[in-house]
């Protein structure tokens, strides 16, 4: 039976990475790299010295570029669901051409906010190549923040609620009050209408160019705005998330 | 300046401590282990063999009781307030007697429902001792309950609710319907209502006592209930967590 290993890598920092991690990484022959083909030449640079550092054994890397994506589509969910076919049997076709031990690297774990399991659920669901499939987990970039800013996500007896920027801007659930905030391209923290609030941000966790602010959010959103548009312009992208606390 | 180091040592695989915590381990002096007095010895022999695996050099093991408690207080904010002011007098007395790198090991990941980072916070703040301190995140044992089942936590697009077993008792906040569940001594998914929800459900996760159960709630609930107090009975203690999504 062929294997194909999900591997959590951490949020950048090759230290990061658990031996778990790399006991897999050593075993894998193809390391498959599933992407939207215009990722970050920094991105790249960062996993390639996660390999380099860990992994001791030829390996070769396959890139498979998402297929092209209809983004104005008049039937969204068939669209979107055709997407999804044609991403899963370019995965196929490639891991099919490969012998060997597969891997697939994901940013911090596959548990969270990452679409790797998905596919490979539908590609073992399209039945036409058959395989054993593990998942190792890694440091989620939510992790990174809290020991970066030295703080507990929950208050005592209290939930963790992990959400996304437009989850953020529609309002937070009834007795949530306490939110970690991914995916957001649109500082929604501002809208967060709380005076008295506090938010411990952070962007390129785990990495060398990481920055943290924090504080009452009202003194810091001005702060966090500017200091993000600068950031996003001189490195080109940004990758950031933070806990906002009311 | 002396340095405390708090370090996230997965949920119980010596292969899921990652190369940033070995290096951390391997800085240390001395381990302070802060407990309630009734560990058991499971938890201490795997944690010892996570030493063992890591850390080659010698080092100092201090276990640092939690002082008694009044279960039955009248006035109960000021009891659990003087509870934790003597557990921090404590540590900090037994931090101040041992020179050197200090350490505090964490099961799972510091962020999530541990009490370390509060403790830490009430030495500095008492004033006695000073030191710099860091986190170091480890995988937590909701990213191994996902990876073991092979699962993504939230829903696309939708948020991660991670919560205890009393506060799922009180019902879930409106419009959440997707709760990783820990801290549960009383099998609260029993009290889902919905008929049509899922269970992820996994116990000693990262050890080899490891087990998981998953389905359809209404179908392995009983199972759940059953084999939990099997387990329980069988090892004296039981460390379990889940994912209900209805
Ligand atoms: C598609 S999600 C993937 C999350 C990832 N699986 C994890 O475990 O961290 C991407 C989002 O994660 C956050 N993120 C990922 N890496 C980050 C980093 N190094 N620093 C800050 N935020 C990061 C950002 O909020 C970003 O929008
Ligand atoms: C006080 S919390 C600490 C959580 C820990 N800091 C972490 O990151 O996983 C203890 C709860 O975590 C969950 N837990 C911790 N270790 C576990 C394990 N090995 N298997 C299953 N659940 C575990 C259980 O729900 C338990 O009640």
């Amino acid at each position: 039976m062929r294997e194909l290993l999900v591997i959590g890598i951490g949020a950048g920092d090759p230290d990061q990475v658990t031996v778990q991690a790399i006991k897999a990484m050593n075993r894998a022959d193809t390391f498959f790299i599933i992407g939207k083909g215009d990722e970050k030449q920094a991105l790249v640079d960062l996993r390639t010295g996660i390999l380099d550092e860990h992994v001791h054994l030829d390996y070769k890397v396959v890139e498979i570029t998402d297929p092209p994506r209809d983004r104005t589509p008049t039937d969204y969910e068939g669209v979107v669901e055709d997407w999804h076919e044609r991403r899963a049997a370019k995965f196929e076709a490639e891991f099919a051409a490969e012998p060997g031990v597969g891997a697939i690297l994901v940013w911090g774990d596959p548990s969270l906010y990452d679409s790797t399991l998905r596919i490979v659920e539908r590609v073992l669901a399209r039945g036409r190549v058959t395989f054993d499939y593990s998942v190792i987990p890694g440091i989620t970039s939510v992790q990174s923040l809290a020991a970066q800013h030295r703080i507990v996500l929950n208050r005592i007896g209290e939930p963790i609620h992990i959400t996304t920027g437009r989850k953020l801007a529609e309002g937070l659930p009834d007795g949530v009050d306490n939110a970690v905030v991914m995916l957001d391209a649109h500082c929604t923290f501002t809208q967060v209408a709380e005076a008295h609030s506090e938010i411990w941000w952070g962007a390129y966790l785990g990495t060398a160019d990481e920055e943290l602010i924090s504080g009452n959010l009202r003194d810091v959103e001005d702060r966090i705005v500017a200091r993000r548009a600068e950031l996003r312009e001189k490195h080109g992208w940004i990758m950031d998330t933070y806990l906002v606390r009311r």
